[in-house]
């Protein structure tokens, strides 16, 4: 392998000119962290100047019933139709991803009454299992705790095992944030379904980057973010998706005024709006949704079946390359090597890593690093080349030489 | 009264420049709902600007070691020193003003165990009393209703009488949104804590125009928005604020992981920080904070005194343009006569107001609207003018003077 293979791979790439289409400092050799918080979207500098100026200095209050009241839903469209396979009308925009799983997991809990546990793994993103322990203890809930295999995720067989008659709701992630693995979304929510349980998954590491077909699947409900493949920006705000037939029944605890039918009739009572808007509960962050309708416009026009296969040759290369340059120096692969069954990213763990991350970073390549030793490349397959990897793992290698040799 | 009059008080305002620091679009002769949304301050447009290709694009994933991670807190402080008269490490910025009340009021009504009643008022705003209505079923707890008088604001007097041995918590509006009128923060505080119970403030429609002395009434929690005297756009991050003495021994619901004392070691269990930090829930809105800091820039080198002093002759101001052009068709005052006991809005009630807000609004007369029948006069003292007041009253009178002849 050589520079070459990265440069033909990337000559073949028929997403290789939306790259032009982000902001790409010249410092910054080997950008490999697109899962943690994406490059911006060249455009949204320019829009965001002109939203202050004019939408926002210009229209003033009267923004809100122009465009801004709507906005959570629109956006939340968008996000449906172009990434999660969902029909309008089931997908939201607003809080943290945090503050959305609160609201959802509360609202499944009281969706199942009589019900006592919830399904979780133990390599969920801590915000989820930190959620869960919360609202466990607050609502008498017990965790049932699925334990994948140190080299892969939550499989059907794991969830049917503990699922049944006293099963509220199971919560995984579709892309394990730390392995990459991708669980088998379809057949899990089945199994789920079939003891009685509702289904919550946690996007945040597929949205953007591996097809998601809520509607088809019959999930439940779903959360993720907007920083990671969809470059809203740093703590751009989060989506929710509630099945539409559940928006009816289901009540979620933080009763705020914009998810009434009427906020602006200031009633003394709160009513929920009769649809998604009623799991809306403060002011929306307008400015923090401008960044990721760029983005969403750019995976409509790729297209998000494109967009999976060039992440799956990227995650492909990503192996060839840790297996030539880093198994060597005794690294080991973390990630599945089947390409069906890993996300956008590809971990590698080493006990020296950590020590090489500030000299890499400062350096202008950037990967992520997951305590205690797993060093991710993450890919976006919009902004990633071939050839960015390539320098990327080549640079790695040679930290990773220089701080594990003898002379050391 | 003349437009000379208003061109007087405009030479002789201190703070006559900083309106200068503002977007002001030529298509908007008045702007007089600052209280709902502050206009943008100049610089804003080309900070964040700078903030998409330069820190985000450049910095990227860096930027949370760098800066992101603190700037809740760091922003959360600034606001409590210009704003708010609160020490530093107890103001944390995040979420909506509707999360962050259900949080604190959650974490209150868990701190006085066994107490089963929170005391809130009619005229609270919405969102405050739907999430009481909320916590109050969740939890069991009883709402204790204080009924204000039509032409004031809750009392001293009122809440003396409601407070008792099984109060958990007093919520109140230190400027009520609709008629403007000042509680009495410190005497109303001391008669929660003399029956043992906690006092939550929402600060939304005096922070940056009402000076606010957290540390020194004793207040027990607080919380704001951002985006009316804080200038920080629409949907901007709120603040909360969590007295020293109560951080160690308060939980909040949201367990997130950016609450923890290090998010980044991704361990099996919640243990939230020690400080104010265990407030915050999930990845906070980074660019959401920019515009505001402006702001606050702006409001320390003014001063909050100077600030509150030109909001009381606005407000005094609007009283008299009121009395002169509105009463005589048949408008109210619906605020308090003595500036004293108001914040930085004048409300004016009229049947016919709901008819001309649409007239006004397309003519560049922005005056905001509260139902069934009132017009609300918002003053942002660093950017309201006496002039552009007075041209917006002598608008709203032509208006209303059309709307309601007989020939009409």
């Amino acid at each position: 392998m050589t520079l070459t293979s990265a440069a033909e791979l990337d000559a073949s790439d028929p997403l290789a000119t939306f790259r032009d289409k982000f902001v790409l400092d010249g410092d910054v050799h080997a950008y490999l962290d697109g899962n943690s918080l994406g490059r911006p979207v060249k455009a949204s500098a320019d829009q965001l100047s002109k939203f202050v100026t004019g939408e926002w200095g210009g229209r003033l209050i009267r923004g809100w019933d122009e465009r801004w009241y709507e906005l959570p839903l629109t956006v939340g469209d968008k996000i449906g139709r172009s990434c999660l396979g969902a029909a309008p009308g089931q997908v939201f925009v607003g809080d943290s991803t945090t503050v959305i799983l609160y609201k959802l997991i509360r609202s499944a809990v009281d969706a199942r009454p009589g019900r006592r546990e919830i399904v979780v793994d133990t390599d969920n993103f801590p915000t989820d299992r930190f959620i869960l322990q919360g609202i466990a203890a607050e609502c008498g809930m017990t965790l049932r705790w699925v334990r994948p295999a140190s080299d892969a995720g939550v499989t059907a067989a794991q969830v049917a095992e503990v699922v049944g008659d006293d099963t509220a709701l199971v919560v995984l992630s579709h892309v394990a944030y730390r392995s990459g693995y991708l669980a088998d979304a379809p057949a899990i929510t089945a199994i789920a379904h079939a003891a009685g349980a509702l289904v919550l998954w946690d996007l945040c590491h597929s949205v953007g980057s591996v097809p998601v077909e809520l509607d088809e699947w019959g999930i439940d409900l779903a959360a993720g973010c907007t920083y990671k493949y969809l470059n809203g920006g740093p703590g751009s705000p989060a989506f929710g998706y509630v099945r539409a037939d559940h928006q009816g029944t289901m009540r979620q605890p933080i009763q705020g005024w914009m998810g009434t039918n009427q906020p602006f009739e200031m009633g003394p009572e709160y009513e929920p709006h009769e649809g998604i808007r009623r799991f809306i509960s403060g002011t929306p962050a307008i400015g923090g949704m401008l960044a990721m309708q760029g983005m969403l416009d750019l995976i409509e026009q790729a297209g998000i079946d494109q967009i999976r296969a060039k992440s799956a040759l990227l995650t492909a290369f990503a192996v060839e390359l840790v297996d030539e340059l880093l198994v060597p120096l005794g690294a080991v692969l973390a990630s599945p090597r089947d390409p069906a069954l890993r996300g956008s990213h590809v971990t590698v763990d080493h006990d020296a890593f950590a020590d090489i991350m500030a000299p890499l970073w400062a350096a202008g390549i950037i990967p992520d690093f997951r305590r205690p030793n797993g060093l991710r490349l993450g890919l976006s397959p919009l902004t990633t080349s071939f050839s960015e990897l390539q320098v990327g793992v080549e640079a790695i290698e040679r930290e990773l030489r220089a701080a594990t040799s003898p002379a050391r």
